[in-house]
């Protein structure tokens, strides 16, 4: 909160790994790249978000003379080393997936090309941005897929991990699909729509529940959705509600938004009851939008059940992530390119998973689309250097169960290289879209998927294969490092 | 991250309703209490934390010219309001428990008394900071009881919900009970010891294990735990960093901390093995630390088969919560006074769920200490212009559970009011102690308490009574509201 750079934040042990660096191999350029092993709360995709402020990071990444003397006073790190940090800006390269697209386990999201030590520095920064506001993104757009075309406002700025976790986290969630956040400051930083009327506390601070709602009407007759579950909700709150609709209406005004909002009790049986309270009074627009301990599960279920709900706002289990509250990015390194050498040498991590073995060497990230439906067939994991004639065929295969193959025939496929250039030699090459620019971008991202790979529960899995020189490359550092076991 | 004043960090709906009240009630005050419901984690209590975070928000309140045009271009403001709020500054009182306090439900942890309009506006980042940092150090507290006297570092910056969620995060995880983090930033600006070595990266980037390890420690002799599973842990790693270690004796190099850390594999099996190795190569103090996504109950399973561990790294699960990642604290009406009048009205919000019924009244909080075990008796919740004599008899009593009563005897117990005043007028009075101090205070209040309640599964509770005269105010309220229904 009382920061505004964030050079600092970043593990010790990546301070202690770049003086080391420095010390011993400073002129070494490395690939890392940033994925992810599995979709959260088992989901068929992620949504990768965050990319803005990992830019923000990079362009403002600069050791003030407080936090050199701060490092300095930890009594590890050399006056040389010192004296390099203070002069620290970043020189190398980064690639990234656009902010809004869905993608895979195993993709590379973020490229870092760059000296050893730079490389080394960024890790934890990147992956604490990339990591959060990737989980909330995809968590909003499993919220939004369940509300099946209604509006989903974000409201959980008061449960959220910490005041950027709100800020951040409602920004993913707007991406996600989201139409907008009760959250002012998210509001006016990334100019989003803002959303929500009053609290309990207003219809308490009354005497009475009516007057509360009235006061009110009088004030925002646009958009005006009364709170009616403070007292008794079907005797009182609705009543009253409609009380007031009918003297609006009297009144002549008419109202660009109105209706009710649920915030505790039966949703479903309440909503179904009150709508016919609304429509028999002469009120089937007004709305009826609902809150309380909301997520993608309850609001299927409340579909299901025929709530005659519209509207969610949803908040402490979108904006936590609450059933799976971190995403699991990672941060490897893919390939070494020595003093005075030419090329990168491939770098593998072994594991005795096999989904944790790493794919080695300078990568980059293909999606291949069918031309008739318009649909995802596969996304392709291959070389930096790879080149594809999209009217020939190609043979596709499983990473693992390789005996799978599929092949695409020459002019029925498109292929869109998805890691594209953000930084070249330090200079930032990339201009983040709008916020709701990025909404509308994930809105067509998400339509290349089939339903039956967004289904909330045991999704279709979609392809991520791997090139046959990305494969084989692969193989050969495996069957190596088994030779020397 | 692009911002430093939160003024604008509140839910639409606080500055709608602000309006409501400038145009109908400017003049009324009223007491608001931030509390929550239920222990996070099923733990026995909770730790309260944030309040520096809280004093520094409400001492930076202040719309800035950006801010009032932002809120302009909304449309919804009129410009009596929105002059008003160009003005604005906090003038209120503000009471808190201080933080590293052991808190249960019910509690006021934060009561403001102001004009409505300013208590109604910063509800939101009251509730944003103190629900997330009071969920940390919670966490941490059942993190730290788990390891039972053994170190635990807070390692989570990578998977915390953003920048934020990291470093106050990390903060909240020290208050709890953590003795250091991997945060850079966090050290820096709360002044706590940072911790950490290398990543598996460090490793990859040399030739051979050794060559790394060896290079490591001749940089960093005193701090030297070397990581030992990017190969093989125990044909690999542990030989290799006993080779290291031997070499360093054998140059007469003594060091302060070194060992190893297991970041993979079976913790219990390895950390076992690899403490027969290093005892038998003449390293009895060689430490071994592990991390590898754990939590309080993996710790306390890995201690129970006897795991070889001494030194914990804790990311994911503690810097998230991740079983629990939102503490669910409120923010309730109490009381107001209307302009011209000398009293407080208490108010009270009904449920049918009658632990959602709150508490009237303008209120604080007593801890009742027996003098003979220095253990916590019970916390006794009363209104804030009650008295006690500790010479005398106390008769408390469950606040629902009525007949269950209990007579303190007057000279055996203490009594002490642990909430306290934080701002005065508007004037801050308090001085937030330094963290490491809070974290000191913290341990000496789980001292209060018994293992019982400490008990990471189902721990007895802790009692929070009602005084006699909150009781019957209380009720007296109740009554009155059943009989209008």
């Amino acid at each position: 909160m009382a920061y505004q750079n964030l050079t600092l934040l970043t593990d010790l042990y990546e301070l202690t790994m770049m003086q080391g660096y420095f010390n011993e191999k400073s002129n070494d350029t490395v690939v890392f790249d940033a994925f992810y092993r599995r979709n959260p709360s088992g989901n068929g995709y992620a949504i990768t978000a965050g990319l803005e402020q990992i830019i923000e990071y990079v362009k403002n990444l600069s050791f003030a003379y407080d936090d050199i003397d701060y490092l300095r006073g930890l009594g590890i790190f050399s006056d040389d080393f010192l004296e390099y940090l203070a002069g620290f800006h970043f020189t190398g390269d980064i690639y990234a997936i656009p902010e809004g697209s869905i993608v895979f386990p195993q993709e590379p999201l973020v490229k870092v090309i760059a000296p050893i030590m730079e490389a080394q520095l960024v890790e934890t920064a990147i992956l604490n941005i990339l990591n959060h506001q990737s989980l909330i993104a995809t968590k909003a757009s499993r919220v939004c897929f369940a509300a099946n075309g209604d509006g989903i406002m974000e409201f959980g700025l008061r449960r959220a991990q910490g005041p950027d976790a709100g800020t951040l986290g409602a920004r993913a969630a707007v991406i996600g699909g989201c139409i907008g956040t009760s959250n002012v400051l998210c509001g006016q930083i990334f100019d989003i729509p803002v959303l929500g009327t009053h609290a309990h506390s207003w219809i308490m601070s009354f005497p009475d529940e009516y007057t509360a709602f009235k006061t009110y009407a009088d004030m925002y007759p646009d958009a005006c959705i009364l709170l009616v579950d403070t007292y008794d909700t079907l005797k009182s709150g609705v009543p009253n509600a409609i009380r007031v609709f009918e003297e609006m209406k009297a009144a002549g005004i008419s109202s660009k938004k109105y209706g009710i909002r649920l915030d505790s009790g039966d949703l479903a049986y309440l909503s179904k009851k009150a709508r016919k309270m609304l429509d028999a009074a002469g009120f089937p627009d007004a709305v009826i939008s609902a809150s309380s301990d909301l997520d993608e599960y309850l609001i299927d279920s409340l579909k299901t059940q025929g709530a005659a709900i519209t509207s969610w706002g949803v908040g402490t289990n979108l904006i936590t992530s609450a059933d799976c509250p971190a995403f699991g990015g990672v941060y490897k390194l893919a390939a070494i390119k020595k003093e005075g050498e030419e090329q990168f040498t491939a770098k593998i991590k072994i594991s005795e998973n096999p989904a944790k073995i790493t794919n080695p060497g300078n990568k980059t990230v293909f999606r291949l689309i069918d031309k008739e439906t318009g649909k995802l067939k596969a996304d392709l994991i291959a070389l930096a250097d790879e080149v594809y004639d999209t009217s020939k065929d190609l043979e596709i295969f499983h990473p693992i169960d390789t005996w799978k193959r599929s092949t695409l025939k020459g002019g029925t496929y498109e292929i869109e290289e998805i890691l594209i250039p953000i930084f070249k030699k330090g200079q930032c090459v990339y201009d983040s879209p709008k916020t709701m620019d990025i909404r509308a971008f994930c809105q067509r991202e998400l339509d290349l998927l089939w339903d039956e790979s967004r289904r909330l529960v045991n999704p279709q899995e979609v392809y991520v294969d791997l090139s046959k020189p990305l494969y084989d490359l692969k193989m050969n550092l495996l069957n190596k490092r088994g030779n020397k076991a």
